[in-house]
């Protein structure tokens, strides 16, 4: 049975919009995911999708691959512009749990992993974590004061790769002190050349790479607790770097080691 | 004499929205920049500014640097607003010349070229060319059905790079023959191992470097007319990596014998 939805004005419509705000994440513990590319993703990876919504276009074309068993929604195109961060909404979403459980021990990581120290926009932040998916990272850390990972924007520029990797929100000064107590190396990333030339650092395949602010960089107190501070050497007259692609150009030099 | 306007219905508030548009800068030859920082990057290159629109907080806070020779104008805080591609508009704005003269000849052309095949993001393209600055690149070559570089996202990324490096239009295929008859290597970009694996590339001073639209890639038949395609091997689950952190990844490989 699927409910048919046609109001704008509806309660379920309401709470959905509700779920892409942070105190719609706060309250519902729940966030929604837009378009196809995404929503097949969560299935496939066996994420707790707990509703589905789509247009009857959409329905349609997916019908085979839409599992029976989670409530599902039909909207018109209206509702589904109401739902959208797109100009032009593919007329897919569902709604996901914010599973509390989400909190990865920093004691016993292995593997590659990425922390952002503050980073505040939403692309960047998405683009990040889909950078780690490719490098073969294990993991994203999510410093206090770096923007939410259920937000419309940064969902999408995830693409997906938020359910192929770990997430999780953390401590980042806990994370460089457990990394570190068990000989991890936690490389920070500076802005100048006072630091590291990243170009000469041989990989391996346990470590933390943290990312920091837009703006100001990583914080300095946390930038004396790193095991080394790296840089990448800026050749034109350029200031910096835009921070998602400095940490694409990191990680894919760090990533030699990783399967 | 700073000439001040208080009415967002002026005609020349109108016309300077107008020149945030395709069709302004088509009609105008004109295009608006935003912030302080480009404001300030394109004097100091001595660009086109041809006026200067700005608050009276903003005027104030510059007044030392703002040279007295170019036409100025005093907005309100309403106008700005109407001029902004921001949500928080710091206040002062650029009236650019668009030059005929920026075409580059590819037969003469030296150093390392970066190639926009239909990219079609302003942030990327942005972002790609602030990179191309960094990463020490002679210039950015856009290619047909790359989007405009003139609009207000595309000039936000770009940060000032714009005046710092080449930009110009131009058929890449007419380059890639042009650079490969001078036995100037050019290198597609390509999404799968079909290609050769970029980090085993000897860099050099001269080159060429192609980056193909976001989901697409580059066109089929360029990517015959290349001197090699590179690919960046993926290790995660994710399909692709964001174009402007692959061509980071890229730029920053092939950098090493530049300047």
């Amino acid at each position: 049975m699927i409910e048919e939805i046609t109001s704008t004005q509806n309660a379920k419509v309401k709470k959905w919009q509700h779920l892409t705000t942070k105190k719609g994440h706060q309250k519902f513990h729940q966030y929604l995911v837009e378009g196809w590319h995404i929503v097949s993703d969560a299935l496939a990876a066996e994420q707790p999708v707990v509703q589905i919504i789509a247009t009857g276009e959409q329905l349609d074309a997916h019908q085979r691959e839409l599992p029976e068993n989670i409530e599902t929604f039909e909207i018109t195109p209206e509702i589904a512009k109401k739902l959208s961060d797109t100009v032009t909404p593919q007329g897919i979403f569902a709604v996901m749990d914010i599973l509390a459980s989400e909190t990865i021990d920093p004691e016993t990581a292995t593997g590659a992993w990425l922390l952002l120290d503050r980073i505040q926009d939403p692309g960047n932040i998405g683009t990040m974590v889909r950078t780690a998916d490719a490098a073969g990272f294990r993991g994203v850390v999510f410093g206090n004061g770096t923007s939410s990972r259920y937000t419309p924007k940064v969902v999408r520029a995830m693409q997906g790769s938020q359910f192929h990797i770990d997430l999780t929100h953390g401590n980042l000064e806990d994370w460089v002190k457990a990394l570190e107590a068990r000989q991890i190396p936690v490389y920070g990333s500076a802005l100048n050349d006072q630091a590291e030339d990243y170009s000469t650092v041989t990989p391996q395949a346990d470590f933390g790479l943290i990312l920091g602010n837009e703006g100001q960089g990583m914080s300095e107190r946390l930038m004396t607790q790193t095991t080394t501070n790296l840089y990448i050497p800026i050749k034109g007259q350029a200031e910096s770097l835009n921070v998602a692609v400095a940490a694409g150009i990191l990680m894919f030099k760090l990533n030699q080691k990783l399967a």
